[in-house]
């Protein structure tokens, strides 16, 4: 097995925050949404069905709870969650926070036009804080 | 625990397929994407964290089983798969067989402006015939 190489576009996209057992947690440097991007650090994956059974099950558990925390620190009034890799082929799971009335709302966020914009450094931080203690990554 | 009941918008927008032990399998009214919705048949649910740890499990593998068995039979170049649930709230997994080079390609088949057009009789009852055999539903 191949050492796991985070995709470069991925990495240029987001701000790490942590390891689980099994995926790398990122944020994506975009203000406008809460969003998390989790990625089974296993090389040469595309499909979730391409993860053996043991690690898509690791892979939904830390879904389920990475979204039901990321929901409760954000106050999200849904969370969206989906593996699409149309433009990125490296496998990653992308958990949005979404809002009623949000810039693409009751669109998905993706191919909507709306450009990406970078946290202020401190609003960052605090997401980083929050995000790192809620899912006890170290 | 009261009666499964679909989701009016879904009834309208598919056909049904058959169901899984957990998941009702819908095939979306759209020959543009070989385009499968499954429900979990569980009363009240909008967020994948909603179900209980047992029919979470359950949903993840029907989703993979039937992604996998899909990609087959479509020659997909990429399946999307997503919970979304921004304008219906019923709890509804898409698994989208996708093309390089579809309409809407490379980016999501939502809010993209693409009418959905329904499937000539004959492919509508073709997608069914080979997605029921390969999904072993009756």
């Amino acid at each position: 097995m191949s050492a796991f190489l985070l995709n470069p576009q991925l990495a240029a996209d987001t701000t790490p925050v942590g390891d689980l057992a099994l995926c790398r947690v990122l944020l994506m440097n975009n203000h406008h949404f809460p969003w998390l991007i989790l990625v089974p650090m296993r090389e040469g994956l595309c499909e979730l069905f391409d993860l053996n059974p043991t690690d898509y099950q690791t892979a939904m558990q830390e879904v389920r709870d990475t979204a039901q925390k990321f929901a409760a620190i954000t106050g999200a009034d849904k969370m969206n969650i989906a593996a699409l890799g149309n433009m990125v082929p490296q496998l990653h799971i992308h958990i949005i926070a979404r809002y009623a009335g949000d810039s693409t709302w009751p669109n998905p966020v993706w191919g909507a036009g709306v450009k990406p914009e970078a946290y202020a450094p401190d609003a960052l931080a605090l997401m980083l804080e929050k995000t790192i203690q809620s899912l006890a990554l170290k």
